[in-house]
């Protein structure tokens, strides 16, 4: 983070006719994206989104309510503006692209093997380095992939420990003896590549658009970017990084807690607060689309609101 | 509500390109909204903010980190453009209108007698009525009044029992013996007013800009027109009205939960949730005027979106 820019923040932030502190989190909010663009005042001019897809090995495990060809079916929906992504785009402003990353190649089934090669893990990776426009001030991330939340809850058992079933949940509808198979096949996952490192964690369990939110985030930092993370496929995919180094999440907020129960126990692990706790369970960015209406909250008071000295109030007696 | 109305949002909903009720309480607020507003798709073209504003006796006692007059200074700063609510108000198309009602004359000391007469409670009551506009399609209800924290303690310790410290919180900073002092003032009015009848409790204990808000709670029910609650004193005002009749906020929802304790115990009182959970603690419609962006969010959503046959989305397998 820049600390010119924060020293402006916090210079401005307490002349603001309001108690201190009574804007709770819309202060940390518009001080962050202070912080981490290096301006004051921060602006939202250039937010875009970024949704990676791709296809997973598991899938064909029976992990899932959808079938596998709903992935790029749902990307077709993406392109011609018909999802809630789009609608939420359009709603906040944000500029919305999305990145297919090989859908007719799935993941290998990660208890077999790894999921991703070594070249497949690197062209994943820097296919979200590529993703990330330097112009962006601000960056939502989201995923596509039908099946991937075996391979979020995969993850976050693997760099957190706990049972498989304390990890798994519904997914998009998954219900009795499917939801037994999906927490089978995570507890096998974890099995079977136990004790490796956490981008080898990433590359063995993970899935090519996971790979590539994990290689957003670390040029989104480059770039001087914050990062607004969705739901537990998102944060699953990116808690790898901090697993290396604790700072590397810092220019990240996590938009929401999804309705899949292991999203709130990985963003403890984290030790970070989510912004919304609305029951959605969709994927796509769109919790994190969402949050960008509270960001265009917070900047507007902190950059708009008069100080006690223009505004002639009293400050406190 | 209107039945027509959800019945069509009942039809659309689940045919939309996402695993059903994936959009958690954004499918409920989008609902919500045509049932209230008793059309379908819901629109928010003449989204109102109504921000009522008093002044109380108890202010005397010391109950307030801020000096009376500030109650009249920030009408001031509502009116010229420099107030959080008016930040908030632009950047979600919201029509911002602040409503005074006798700031030179406080409510009289609660502890003594009825902070308001009679015929007091009435023209604050019909001021809240006159305040809403025929043709809005959300209100978003807001106050302003130092020390008014102190009166909604007052109601939800009266509606709902409990101890006196058990709904008195800091409400603008109020430290120590100050926040001793504010406890004790929040006992003695409820002990001199007990027993009474809901509606008698409010204009004993509450004030002009919370019988406004629930006359303004009242008229919008009248004209098909949802409410946004904002924090601890607009919901202690209006939960007068559900204590004469357990459905007359079902036109309502609270938009956030302020920092203010209480507000937590009475939602749960209430048995209501809020949208947010950021800490806020200003007032002035705030925490109401940010829930409009989720609104916003979920309209377009739910009017949005294609539905499976439409994008040719493969349905649940």
């Amino acid at each position: 983070g820049d600390a010119a820019a924060a020293a402006a923040w916090a210079a401005r932030e307490p002349r603001l006719t309001k108690p201190a502190g009574s804007l709770g989190r819309l202060e940390d909010l518009s001080g962050w994206l202070s912080t981490w663009q290096g301006r004051h005042p921060p602006r939202l001019d250039a937010p875009c989104a970024r949704i990676f897809a791709g296809n997973h090995g598991v899938a064909a495990l029976g992990v899932s309510a959808f079938p596998a060809e709903v992935t790029v079916q749902m990307v077709a929906n993406f392109q011609h503006g018909g999802a809630a992504i789009n609608q939420l785009c359009r709603t906040f402003g944000v500029a919305l692209d999305v990145v297919s990353i090989d859908l007719d190649r799935p993941t290998a089934d990660f208890t077999q093997g790894p999921a991703l090669s070594e070249a497949e893990f690197a062209a994943a990776f820097q296919a979200g380095i590529d993703a990330v426009p330097e112009g962006a001030d601000l960056l939502v991330l989201g995923e596509m992939g039908i099946g991937n939340t075996t391979p979020a809850a995969a993850l976050a058992c693997a760099l957190y420990g706990g049972e498989a079933a304390d990890w798994t949940g519904r997914g998009t509808g998954v219900e009795g003896g499917a939801l037994a198979r999906k927490i089978e096949v995570v507890a096998a996952g974890v099995a079977r590549h136990r004790g490796l490192p956490p981008l080898e964690i990433l590359r063995a369990l993970g899935g090519r658009e996971l790979v590539a939110l994990a290689g957003a985030t670390v040029a989104a930092r480059m770039h001087r970017v914050p990062v607004l993370l969705d739901g537990y496929v998102v944060t699953a995919a990116v808690a790898a990084l901090k697993a290396v180094r604790p700072d590397a999440l810092d220019h990240c907020r996590v938009a929401h807690v999804s309705a899949e129960p292991g999203h709130r126990r990985l963003l403890a692990a984290l030790g970070t607060e989510p912004l919304l706790d609305l029951g959605l369970r969709l994927g796509e960015g769109s919790g994190a689309a969402l949050a960008v209406g509270l960001l265009r909250g917070a900047l507007a008071c902190h950059n708009g609101m008069a100080t006690f000295d223009e505004a002639g109030v009293s400050d406190k007696g």
